[in-house]
């Protein structure tokens, strides 16, 4: 028997090689069979189930959380998995737990800040989760200013000890992730404090749980903060609160790679290059970026294939109705997600290479393109994090009623994608971090400095800002010199408005919280321009494949001329673009609209996501949405009695008029 | 011993009369002083607690639903309280339940399509609650196209009964709310077929359930459709699943105001007109607007005054660190949701009169302002719930990550309040609606008809397609006059732009289709218009209060410019306004920005919401933000024990080295 596919004919219009577009999402050959084989793995084991999660209690979903995350390690060993493997599986569990924590944050932390000895005492103890850890920096009081925590160390040189101690409310830890329930040890940062002197914030690593039976140490208060956004989400994870009332640790428990505190108590800082920290920050956010186009590809897929399952409306003569993919209103809400996220895809893979570029640069004490590369990437993570937090929502609109339910998937892809938002560097503050990168660039093109890496456009600022954009019609808009420009003059137009502006102020500093929020619109500017850019040089390199390329083509050309439609102001009112540009460009993009519409689920497709992965009954592969929706139902736990709990004390009294009643 | 205020200095600052205000936003002092009184009580009542409703399970959380339903009923009683009370009573329960179908969807739908006969029958029942019923109109493969609904009610003349039957899977009733687990009745829309022809859908009283044991009838399967979005939120509602296998009811039982089917089986309509039916959808539209209000003054309120004790950074000389809110980023994304709240609740205020003024129209049998009415309710519930439901999670992110947290208030507000933008008619079908009646009335202008109502101004469309801005200096924009004419300016040439491109196409309806998402920003723009000019028609009104005109003046200017600043691109491209204007507006906003700072935290006092209603930590009348957040992570059920259930099997035998590890 044929397997069952609703979406056979969409999938049978597509005008390109889907197999081959998958290894260019994936970015390699090796690469896609890598994790075509571990999702399957993954998908096959009922361990790892994951479509009852909405339905289970807190307490039962944290069991299962660590009952998997056992699992895990079990299935690693026993397939003797290398790294890579046993990562993209743990992302495949799709499920937040201490040991993403303690992997991502925690021994990261170790091996970046700690000194060779310290590395060599607790890492291997750490490898092998004989310890488990967690990153314990946020206070109820502190979040992005990290200088301003409240947690003080204080060197007792009696004793050759810290002192850790949590002096106010305020200054009790809250939000790490594993600290509630089950990190036996966290690296903990607080202020350094010896000789009555105050040193500003370190990391020191802290034992806060017996080895033997788990229960607190003393001096140590911890918890779990509760419920957070959503059900199951990111309420598989233990994100904890800590209080120490004056815990010792020993002196060498400090981080010290960086600074050292003498056995007399003395401060002292070592050689190592400071900067060389930022690297780490610079890999989680590229991490960060990565994955954000994978929580939009998600999204995407389960809107794109129910969008061409669901009809409704336009039926002719009894004949079926219109699949609402077909609607204009729906393309353009759809499909520049769709191109978003590829265009995410492919700043992700840029960044990467960025990072080791940068890695490599800075181990050969070269530092000078670490502001733009961390400015690049604190904006690219604000960006498409942002981007692909209100897509999933608006992919869950597009959804219909139906989208609501949880096991749509949506729900649960939104409430555990948003705090990308907030963590690692609220979006907004990022923001501002790169425009004053931007404003100082800008600044310093009058003493003649060259700009480089994203910026280099702004050397040519002198064209940039009284070109005029060449289009005269519709298709004019398809060169990605065309575009190219256009966004290239925006961000530099904006850019430099904001620095006319901020020279009118005899306090920069003043002028620069002013006009903060015109800051942060150029800051999106700048970052929409590379992304489109690096679209287009990803264009450049050649593709394999048939009508692979012309696809990602169309995509690309629709990624940039939305944008230009959604921020259309930018354009015009800078003079970047005519009004008359701008009804070409809409026409363009209609045009492309019904280009990439037959292509529409086989670009979905091209993800090659598990229904397992996906965990939407909408986005289902095979399109047999209405059966199982149904079926689903019946999982609800108030079908287990056809009279429900409630019924004898609330209801029936009612009906047989023994409670008065009233209107409500 | 005074009462702790930590927001004590930010009140002392207003410079209006907040009293007065309380006023303005309840409407009269009459609405105020019954809502205040009602809200108290509801907060004053231990069964009404909802602080722990996010850590429920499913089945405890329905159960409770009930428990309050009952309450509430119980109360409303015991209080005498007269049906504006019992309805204030029942708002400020907030927790979604089937008495809100019961009487405001199954009741009126007998009072509105029901004959005098069935009215007498069958209300008295439901008034005093001897059957609860639901509305059972959207199928699983129906909802917007209630045209397309496929269940059927079948004339059998033999025995004089309709027989109820779901012939397909996708005719079973999917997501009627109180339909799953409670309600023993329903309105169930299904197509009449008689004599072996099909009359389209109508409605049907059907029983659902036994009055004795409740348990559902023979041929009705019915059942819970299962985990909706979020924890707590809307999952206290039943929506639920429905099947009929051939269940016959007697002919008196379809709702028979409009159109009977007589004894033989003859289809006939009554001269009753049609139209009268739209009254219904106006007036729960209606609500919804009014509604939206409500909740974004919620969200708007606990970001408001979090933001004002949070602080973060600028710290001099070892000071406090600077409030959040003084932020002028915090505050370009936070003021224009605090104007949007005020705007929505003038525009709710202005549609319950126009409410008023249709049905008095209607029972006149003038039907001739119908059209634009319903094009206007249309178009203010989408584009109110839509900028509602951004604005909630827009105020989650403003609190930084303590906004995650369920405690916060905000998920469980954004939760519930999605649905909003789909159901009673998904937004952007509304607004295809409301382009279509734009469309027609300017092709009717040639022909010289004057557009009446919200439309007046197209009547003036000469004038708007060439008039200019007269913007000079930014304090211009403060004029209502100047801003009224831009959004009439804007709104008219989007508008007068769609016809043209559609009158080049030679089938109208294709044209409709190609250009459908212009359409649809034409539709926004008219609509945005209705908002502001209700606004400022406010404003021509006596408002008493020392200082109380002024701030509404700013709030209504706020509101108009960030959305003149977010639509920049229709404004300056249809030439309306110059890009210098624009930055004058963006200068004038920012100026309104700090008049409107010292007076923020007031102007959400001015909501009157009381602690319990907003469910917030973060948003405590007290500030009293830090202590409360730490005792509530107590009660996380993760904190019973200080060893997880699940320590002994996953995580100690890696502690132990029981399990062989490996990187994850
Ligand atoms: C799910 C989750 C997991 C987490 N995991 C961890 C973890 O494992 N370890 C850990 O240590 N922490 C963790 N955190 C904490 C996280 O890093 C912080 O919440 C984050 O840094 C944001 O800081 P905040 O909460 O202080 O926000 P705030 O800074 O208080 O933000 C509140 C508002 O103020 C604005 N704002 C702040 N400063 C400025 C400024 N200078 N200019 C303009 N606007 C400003 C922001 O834009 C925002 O709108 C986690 C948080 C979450 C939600
Ligand atoms: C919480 C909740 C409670 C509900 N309660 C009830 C209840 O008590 N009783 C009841 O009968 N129903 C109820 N409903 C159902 C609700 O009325 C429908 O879900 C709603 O009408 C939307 O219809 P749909 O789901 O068919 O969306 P669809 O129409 O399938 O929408 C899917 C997508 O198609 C697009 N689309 C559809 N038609 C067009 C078109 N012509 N042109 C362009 N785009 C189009 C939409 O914009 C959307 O993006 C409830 C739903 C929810 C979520």
């Amino acid at each position: 028997m044929e397997p069952l596919d609703y979406l056979a004919e969409e999938r049978s219009k597509a005008s390109f090689d889907v197999e081959e577009m998958k290894i260019v999402w994936a970015g390699s050959r090796q690469a896609y069979e890598l994790s075509d084989r571990i999702s399957r793995l993954v998908a096959s084991d009922p361990v790892f189930r994951k479509d009852n999660r909405t339905m289970l209690s807190r307490k039962e979903l944290f069991k299962d959380t660590l009952r998997k995350t056992a699992h895990a390690v079990k299935r690693t060993v026993e397939l003797n998995l290398s790294e890579e493997e046993s990562s993209t599986l743990w992302n495949y569990v799709d499920q937040p737990a201490y040991a993403n924590l303690h992997w991502g944050m925690f021994i990261p932390a170790i091996e970046g800040q700690g000194t060779e000895e310290q590395k060599q005492k607790w890492l291997p103890m750490a490898y092998k989760m004989q310890i488990i850890g967690c990153y314990a920096q946020t206070e109820l009081g502190h979040g992005s200013n990290v200088q301003g925590l409240e947690t003080t160390a204080t060197f007792d040189p009696q004793t050759d000890e810290f002192v850790i101690h949590s002096p106010t409310l305020t200054s009790s830890k809250w939000w790490p992730g594993g600290l509630g329930k089950v990190s036996t040890h966290a690296v903990v940062y607080a202020r350094l404090i010896t000789n009555g002197q105050d040193y500003g914030v370190q990391g020191f690593i802290v034992q806060l749980r017996s080895l033997d039976d788990h229960s607190p140490l003393p001096g140590i208060t911890v918890g779990d903060i509760g419920m957070k956004f959503g059900s199951g989400a990111y309420n598989s994870m233990d994100n904890g609160v800590l209080r120490f009332d004056h815990v010792r640790i020993p002196r060498d428990q400090m981080l010290m790679r960086v600074s050292q505190v003498t056995r007399e108590g003395k401060y002292v800082r070592s050689d190592f290059p400071r900067q060389l920290l930022y690297g780490t920050m610079v890999s989680v956010r590229q991490i960060i970026v990565s994955e954000s186009s994978i929580a939009l590809s998600r999204a995407v897929c389960i809107a794109t294939r129910y969008s061409a399952v669901r009809r409704q409306f336009g039926s002719q003569n009894g004949g079926p109705e219109t699949q609402v993919i077909n609607y204009k209103t729906q393309q353009s809400r759809l499909f520049p997600l769709l191109a978003s996220a590829y265009a995410f895809r492919f700043a992700g893979e840029w960044l990467q290479w960025l990072y080791t570029d940068v890695t490599k640069r800075l181990q050969a004490n070269d530092f000078s393109t670490l502001p733009e590369v961390h400015a690049c990437t604190a904006g690219l993570k604000s960006i498409t994090t942002s981007a692909t937090a209100d897509a999933i929502e608006e992919c869950r609109k597009l959804c219909g009623g139906h989208g609501y339910l949880s096991c749509s998937g949506l729900p649960e892809l939104f409430a555990v994608y948003i705090p990308n938002c907030t963590y690692e560097g609220d979006n907004t503050v990022m923001l501002l971090q790169v425009a004053r990168i931007l404003m100082k660039t800008v600044s310093q093109l009058v003493s003649g400095k060259k700009p480089g890496g994203t910026t280099t456009y702004l050397g040519r600022v002198e064209h940039l800002m009284q070109c005029h954009c060449e289009v005269q019609r519709a298709e004019d808009w398809l060169k990605p010199s065309v575009i190219l420009e256009a966004f290239e003059a925006r961000a530099a137009r904006m850019s430099v408005t904001c620095a006319k502006t901020l020279s009118g102020f005899s306090n920069l500093e003043e002028g620069f919280a002013e006009i903060s929020s015109d800051l942060v619109e150029a800051a999106v500017a700048h970052c929409q321009l590379i992304i489109v850019s690096k679209f287009i040089e990803k264009l450049q390199q050649e593709i394999p494949g048939k009508g692979v390329k012309t696809q990602l083509e169309n995509l690309c050309n629709v990624y940039a001329l939305s944008l230009l439609h959604k921020h259309l102001g930018d354009f015009v009112s800078t003079g970047c673009i005519t009004p008359e540009q701008s009804a070409l460009a809409n026409e363009q993009l209609r045009l492309l609209y019904s280009q990439v519409r037959p292509n529409a689920v086989a670009l979905v497709d091209a993800f090659n996501h598990t229904d397992h992965y996906l965990g939407s009954v909408l986005g289902r592969y095979d399109g047999n949405v209405y059966q199982k929706l149904y079926e689903e139902a019946w999982k609800s736990p108030l079908n287990d009695t056809d009279v429900p709990d409630g019924y004898h004390e609330y209801i029936r009294p009612f009906l047989k008029q023994h409670f008065r009643t009233a209107r409500l």
